[in-house]
């Protein structure tokens, strides 16, 4: 049944979200110059589950684990390369899109965690575009189908061979019943902006568009002749590099193996712990060790070990590793401990070296990070107690969180016990909350406001208020008058109210809680990047649901198998 | 099972939209000068299908059909009426919200529509306010729960009383596992701007919140203590009245019963015809027969009879009734018969009477019935033929379908044959489609955009060349050449290439078919009405697909059982 957990074919039980070249199956990265080449020859054979092939460069979660491991190395290990070419190693198909037979067996969780990731990693295509001008050509030499033209609508400029055959194409609606949904229906409207008719013709053609066709309709940017093609190739890509404004002598880091050590309740990085019980998971961010380095050259020397860096990249492991392989975990909770003067010098640092690549990446990549915590579907929770260093980038995640609890001063007594990390006879300084310039505006979330913004949309002078305060360590009841915070609460109370919340938490529906955080996290605007984890992923997660299409009868799982999908022709 | 049809309490096989204050069963309207009172008094006994009692003021689509019907005769029968006060005519609550045992027993396709159509009067309420500066002032003395807040939340005030036990709340996902889906995580976020924290307390408080707490959090705009309630209400009243530019002596216009003849394959109406056959339904506008009347009193005279206004309520009842009642036609395919200089003699009379009361309301209503046409979850498909009448406001329509095909002007010729509604030696005048000024603003999408602008987003410089070509009759390779239909075809092709068009659609899976359109339909930004329609709606359609919502062990269905829902804990 399709709701059935399935095997992994390596043996193991979790989903591994960290790899490097040297294990890729499917992606062959080669780096000449500003220029790199990016591979896709997807290892029929490598498939993450058993009882599917990867033909005819099909992909699953592994495939698409590989391509975000290699954009994140092209942008922090080869700060040189201007130009990312996307081609097909594989003849006369460029990609098959995502594997029909793994969709069709896989549970609901996991095509909606999958689907997920893989926008994820199409954004951060985009993302390289827009906030390193690092650029991706896409070279379409044989048939994008699906998923395939997804990843190219993420490129910044499509070329489709004209060869009489070569075609783009969505044929997920009248072959599977189910939507182009890693983005496809929005970028044809939004970012390609096909005219609606057009598009509608376009998703419902099985065998796509191709040659002048598709550039009329402005499905890809141009045609080109096979005889001409990697002149052409070559050419567009020299354009494109030419025009980029990446740092020429630029030395790259290594972004090394995480230090991570699971545990028997979660796991040990070297900047964070995760700590699972009762169906909750802990996380636990350490502040710096040390103050930031003198220069940005003993930025680039401590490499992947510079702390925002090594933060960063070891709580998108975390986050990647609960959502896929803690399905049961009903909420995250960011704890944090450390110096918050610490933190912020950190932010300073980082703002004060703004333009070299490296701080620029961090910055980015954090943007990413904390745009992967929204919308990574758990209750979110910040518990702000004694010895917290919730400062500058670190407070985003309380603003992140859909309530936050802090506690507020109190004199020391021996009644106060113990409980949620506040031992007896604690000498930790207070909980405070500080605010730094990144909290207004470094980090937008996908609607394209600040979190503090999309807090505030009620009343913009309250963002003033919060400006105004930057630099300070708020206590409890400061940050609650600000409405930085849920909750200040004092000793007596916070055992309790902590507990009764997280208990009444864990007893709802997490269906209805993911429907209502989906909601109430993103106010305000839309943009095209929120539309397509809010309208379309939303469609596509209703109709994963529907009879129609993964049902018995349904056609994704008759694909394939000579026989025809039954359908209920109720329209709803 | 929830899928199986249920019997409707009055015997009748189909659900009627059509109803007046003399055959309301739960709604008290009473007119006083420039206030209007709404009194909601549910009968227990009126529910529209067998199974449920419509208790503590709770209701389903008869009550909210009553609803709608009430706020449309406000409009165009009483235009002096300034406010609305919307009241419980029951003691100590306001309403309880969307019925449970009705939405635990509804088929899925009837939860969705009757959501939909429930944010359509809410979004009516919106709309009276903006468009017609007819303000709605709530008054809450009680408790307002679920779908009771989120028809508190489309008024313009929304005052509570202070009693001690009158609140407001969305217990929805604490009971019942779903979503405040119709309009109220949205609302709560984007018009009353609530804090997201303090939304996620607020949604997830079974109790809901009472006295200056829903002051302080944003939720209702005043509390009033019980003794100074009915002078408080009478005060506000006043104030909004006074700040209304409503017409002050206007005389309204009844809105008589609708002719509408059920005929073996559909509806006769005034000024169309309803035909279904092969799960496709037809819908024949027929133009004016008459000019324009000489004045504004002549059109007021008209009144109901006024072809506009005839035409736009009878569409909204055919759209209405395919909806709910033909859930198994695939397709809506718009044709029209007369004089388009007709229909934009019409457009000029009502452009040059805008300032008019009842010519705005017109307009308005318009602007609803083609945002119940892109709302609509079935393929919409225009035919521009020969005689047709696709000008002005009519042309809205083929801005509102995923598909027109146009027939180019041909030779007659003996062999041409007939089909699709070209007889042989026909002398009609050759298919033409004429564009106005009401197709550049008057009637926005819920997107905020005109249906040209969202098709021509890639490039403004299209809109321009458009508007150029005001006023002309197109012929179809002249609008195809604009992009205004998707195809011109000649009479050699026309027949085979829309008879494998239609066939080929009907064959797709229905549920992905509403998915790519509710995608397809509105590229660009997104307001808070489309992002309820959108965001909100998809959620909640997931989520009434989800076990843990409509599973036999459901919280929905075990409501009211004594037994506690079971859940599954995996979060997705």
């Amino acid at each position: 049944m399709a709701d059935a957990e399935r095997k992994l074919t390596d043996g193991r039980t979790r989903i591994e979200f960290e790899t490097d070249p040297s294990r890729y199956r499917h992606w062959k990265l080669k780096i000449d110059g500003d220029i790199a080449t990016l591979l896709m020859d997807v290892d029929e054979k490598g498939a993450l589950f058993e009882g599917y092939e990867l033909k005819l460069n099909s992909y699953d979660l592994g495939v698409d684990i590989e391509l975000a491991d290699a954009i994140e190395r092209i942008r922090f290990e080869h700060p040189q390369v201007r130009v990312i070419l996307l081609r097909s190693g594989k003849p006369r198909v460029f990609c098959a899109g995502a594997n029909i037979r793994m969709l069709a067996g896989s549970t609901h969780a996991h095509k909606v965690n999958f689907c997920k990731f893989t926008n994820e990693t199409r954004n951060g295509l985009e993302d390289a575009s827009a906030a390193s001008d690092l650029k991706t050509i896409c070279v379409i030499n044989g048939t994008a189908a699906g998923g395939g033209y997804e990843l190219a609508l993420a490129a910044d400029h499509i070329m489709l061979v004209d060869d009489g055959s070569s075609a783009v194409s969505l044929p997920e609606l009248p072959l599977l019943a189910v939507l182009p949904g890693t983005g496809g229906l929005t970028r044809v409207t939004d970012k390609r902006k096909v005219r609606r008719d057009l598009a509608d013709v376009f998703c419902t053609t099985e065998e796509g568009v191709k040659g002048k066709r598709a550039v009329d309709w402005r499905l890809v940017d141009e045609v080109v002749p096979g005889s001409r093609l990697d002149a052409t190739v070559t050419q567009r890509a020299k354009e494109f590099a030419a025009r980029a404004r990446r740092p020429a002598d630029a030395k790259g880091i290594k972004l090394e193996p995480l230090e991570r050590t699971r545990t028997a309740t979660g796991a040990d990085y070297s900047t964070l712990s995760v700590a699972i019980a009762d169906r909750l998971a802990t996380l636990t961010l350490r502040g710096p060790e040390a103050p930031p380095p003198a220069s940005a050259a003993a930025m680039v020397e401590q490499g992947a070990q510079f702390w925002p860096l090594r933060l960063a990249r070891e709580l998108d492991n975390a986050i990647l590793d609960l959502r896929v392989n803690e399905l049961d975990t009903a909420a995250v909770i960011f704890k944090s401990s450390g110096d918050p003067e610490q933190v912020i010098a950190y932010d300073r640092f980082l703002d004060s070296h703004r333009d070299h690549w490296l701080a620029r990446e961090i910055r980015a990549l954090w943007k990413r990070v904390l745009k992967r915590v929204d919308l990574t579907s758990r209750t979110l929770v910040a518990l702000i107690e004694p010895g917290s260093c919730f400062a500058g980038t670190l407070a985003e995640l309380v603003f992140a969180t859909d309530r936050s609890y802090m506690l507020t001063p109190s004199l020391p007594s021996p009644a106060s016990g113990g409980g949620l990390g506040r031992g007896e006879g604690d000498n930790k300084p207070p909980a405070g909350l500080a605010l730094a310039d990144v909290n207004f505006g470094a980090y937008p979330m996908s609607n394209g406001l600040s979190r503090l913004a999309s807090r505030f949309l009620a009343d913009p002078s309250d963002l003033d208020r919060a400006k105004a305060e930057q630099g300070k360590m708020l206590d409890a009841e400061a940050a609650a008058a600000l409405g930085l915070v849920t909750f200040a609460l004092d000793d007596i109370d916070w055992d309790d109210e902590v507990r009764v919340f997280l208990e009444e938490r864990a007893s709802f529906s997490p269906d209805g809680l993911t429907g209502l955080e989906a909601n109430l996290r993103f106010g305000g605007p839309e943009t095209m990047e929120s539309k397509i984890f809010a309208r379309l992923t939303a469609w596509q997660n209703w109709i994963f649901q529907r009879p129609n299409a993964v049902g018995e009868e349904g056609a994704l799982r008759r694909y394939g198998s000579g026989q025809k999908p039954v359908y209920d022709t109720k329209r709803v």
